[in-house]
């Protein structure tokens, strides 16, 4: 089969990789429909995480169920099923709880590569879920979406406490952070402040649910947020980036005992003690578990209540990945959607 | 009147000090007829935080009602009370929301010195909760720990989530620790996990609740904990140390999705931002708002339901207060009780 492989900073090539099969007796095999681009697919890209070898890429996928293991129970083949990118048997203690992104046997798709023709996904029944039939075209880009950005955004809302009449704060307009809006929005929150500086994207948040845009960053961002609340701060920040600057204007944007979730992947970020502890938050996040939503996500995709597709704003195919990842890269698009 | 000042660390004095007068509509004038020495109290005296001047010391107290402020209307002279550590309103959006330590209006009581024979409490109505009657002389030192410690460890166990069934780990073996093992068996822990290498205060834990003992630190101890938990860590862990050591061990106890309470006070503590993500915990802490809890609080020791006063293993005049923060300081008592 064909796939990206990542070779060294902005040198990912689309190119002949062995064909996936049956390795373990839970294992499905599934031909990927669509795939895309992730926001944390750019770090290595960038080289800020370091790429010692030739990488397959990608972690977000639907398609349709071509084989499966022996010990397979729910999941057939010809089903259409969208899956996490962490592979979980959902049945451990850590699973039960909501947190299958630390599944005690989990796996990472992102070492598999799913921006690929074919992809081998591990511990099937517990990882992937099929939707009632095999979807129409246009609700494609919209289930891809629960695979990774999401479930991410959703869980980044989960963890910041956003409920009916609460106030909150989306830090990033990336695809996770435009989502997190579109979260917010469903779980019932009154007011949501997305910050953004790019028209487009402004936009989008706007769309998804969005009441206030505020452009300014940092510690300016955070008196902008506190203007619109009373001075106190909001009881729900959402932290889709991962840097510093981005984690501080959280944490300094969230009224004392309200809730930061960070989904964004952290880098290079310290924490003082000092401030965390006077500043009275509560703070989660980490690797979505993004199994835990699928489900409820799936449905309402299904219903047509949610449109999370609209993120992407570039189609490829496959074989153009490359400039898939450009386009992130140079913020031309927010995110790429490609077919095999 | 009299109370302690401090001057430099190691240097306590006991002298006189300006008796205190109403000086807002909304103070009351308390005679306090317990204070004590608090495990943060020892931070200055061991010349950890600075002391730039002779400071006033004490923020623990309970005591009887001597005159109210033309303002006050629930709190009534004769009547005995109990105040926690921050003056609150209680009636702004951060106190109604529980959290009475970052009422928008708080004042520290520990910038007026509660080790002393009179004690000024701002904001009365909001901050102090009056027993039904004049204790009897057994029930003073539980009021007393109500106060601050009894209140912070009882914040740590609800910020760490600690529920029926559940599996606690409390570090720290100083007052607030152990009164976190007691608030845990309150809430219906099922297996409460204290780390202590000293045997006094393993005793007073197993007493207040404790099922299982670890003397091992650090990274020893973490595998420690691991070993009771089938490998994962435990759902709750409470801090009440305030250490890089001890914050980073509370953390790395945790099972993912598990909940970390903090109430030892940070001091040079630096979290790294990716460990923390993939650590995938819920992390909540800071000052207590222990008003949130007394009603309760007392009443559970009215009832006779708990003991926390067991805390106090020393007991002195207040003019002996010197002694009253060495003993501690050396770890030869947990915690001082001083009768002014």
């Amino acid at each position: 089969m064909r796939g990206a492989v990542l070779y060294a900073p902005h040198d990912v090539r689309f190119e002949e990789r062995p064909d996936p099969t049956i390795i373990e007796p839970t294992d499905a095999l599934i031909r990927v429909t669509s795939t895309c681009v992730c926001g944390s697919d750019l770090w290595p890209y960038r080289g800020i995480e370091p790429v010692t070898k030739p990488t397959p890429m990608g972690h977000e996928y639907v398609g349709i169920v071509e084989e499966v293991g022996r010990e397979v129970r729910t999941i057939k083949p010809g089903q259409f099923v969208v899956g996490s990118f962490f592979a979980s048997d959902n049945t451990c203690p850590i699973c039960q709880a909501g947190y299958q992104s630390r599944c005690l046997h989990k796996q990472p798709i992102g070492a598999l590569g799913s921006q690929a023709q074919w992809l081998r996904v591990p511990l099937a029944d517990g990882t992937l879920v099929a939707t009632s039939d095999i979807p129409s075209d246009d609700l494609i880009p919209s289930l891809l979406s629960a695979s990774d950005v999401l479930g991410t955004g959703w869980f980044g809302a989960v963890a910041a406490d956003v409920e009916p009449g609460k106030t909150v704060v989306v830090i990033g307009d990336g695809a996770v952070g435009l989502l997190a809006v579109l979260a917010s929005q469903q779980l019932g929150a009154e007011r949501i402040i997305a910050m953004s500086r790019h028209p487009q994207r402004q936009q989008l948040a706007r769309e998804f649910g969005a009441t206030d845009i505020i452009t300014e960053r940092g510690d300016e961002g955070v008196e902008k947020i506190k203007e619109l609340t009373d001075g106190i701060g909001a009881h729900s920040v959402i932290e889709a980036v991962g840097t510093q600057e981005s984690m501080m204007q959280a944490i300094r944007s969230t009224r004392p005992g309200g809730y930061v979730g960070y989904v964004g992947v952290s880098h290079d970020v310290k924490l003082d003690g000092q401030e965390l502890f006077f500043a009275e938050i509560h703070l989660h996040g980490g690797p979505a578990p993004v199994r835990r939503f699928l489900p409820d996500l799936i449905d309402r995709i299904w219903k047509r209540q949610i449109q999370p597709g609209k993120v992407f704003d570039l189609e490829l195919p496959l074989e153009q990945v490359a400039e898939g990842y450009r386009a992130m890269d140079e913020r031309r698009a927010i995110k790429t959607l490609l077919r095999p």
